[in-house]
């Protein structure tokens, strides 16, 4: 998506360790008209696919899966919660997600009551880089007995293996801008 | 706000110790069709006051802020980020929080880039019960030096002391649906 790499370009920049900073208008401070072209992309990226609800993860995939679901009929969206407490909880499906950002492994739910059996779901975030908190999302949608009918991503570090991960699992991911390195603090789109 | 009420009766229920549970709309799954009547009621309450940004705290008030904003111009969302790690941060205002439903007290921070001097800060967020919360938001945003236009909130348990408190301070309060009272888990509005 074109308008967004420009936006990666102006608004992004590089800090050490390959970490790639747009909290100017995509996970601290959020630019909504522009993530209403986000959502519409979204939109045109599974035209074709039948889906039920939005499923997304605290804190900054909830903004996009919002805004995205007024594109998509204004279906439910669920934002999975994380926790540091791992005390099991009967009433809600959990999996461990591992932050390589804070070094930390949460516990990630989501209440039984709001996946159920053969539901599509759309899986919507921020960022995909190793794929931790995606795959944690689809451990979640499966144990509910959902369908993980497409994974929608803003912004795809294509030099971690989440994406190839997913992919080799047959999973439709559609990353809107995808980043193949940020060496010497320079952004390398595919 | 009468549909919201209907909403609360219809789809909450109370637990122990006075916890209204609306996690089917509110704060776990999210019904955006509704969240944009929130947003034009937002919007209505504060017809004639001059807003540049909307704040709101991770996790329950961002998806609300966020279509809010679609009714202010699209003015920037921005939304404090907690944190169990309470290092100074020089880039960040930071403030602490104490979670009653937690029994937790969190750093909270905004970055200093976000909210500049003389800025209009429309406070946003799901609940407010005691207060801290909006407090500690409050106190972000007088330390940018900037100035709280207004604070919507979409539930208010106006049997505790938060409203009273935020009202007392001189501040323009709008809550959507005001509880007095969860008592044998019966909702009264006020």
């Amino acid at each position: 998506m074109e308008l967004l790499k420009e936006k990666i370009l102006k608004e992004g920049h590089v800090e050490k360790n390959c970490i790639l900073k747009v909290d100017s208008f995509l996970n601290h401070q959020l630019d909504i008209k522009f993530f209403n072209l986000l959502g519409q992309e979204f939109r045109s990226r599974f035209k074709n696919v039948s889906i039920d609800k939005i499923l997304t993860i605290e804190a900054s995939g909830i903004a996009i899966a919002s805004i995205t679901s007024q594109y998509f009929d204004f279906i439910p969206v669920i934002f999975a919660k994380k926790s540091l407490d791992a005390a099991p909880n009967t009433s809600h499906f959990e999996t461990k997600v591992h932050s390589y950002t804070k070094n930390l492994d949460f516990t990630v739910r989501i209440s039984k009551k709001y996946i159920k059996k053969d539901e599509k779901i759309l899986i919507i975030d921020d960022f995909l880089a190793q794929g931790s908190a995606c795959l944690g999302l689809i451990d979640l949608v499966q144990q509910a007995g959902g369908i993980v009918a497409g994974i929608g991503i803003v912004i795809e570090k294509g030099f971690q293996d989440g994406g190839k991960i997913l992919e080799k699992k047959g999973f439709n991911v559609q990353s809107l801008a995808v980043i193949d390195s940020l060496e010497d603090g320079k952004i390398i789109f595919r």
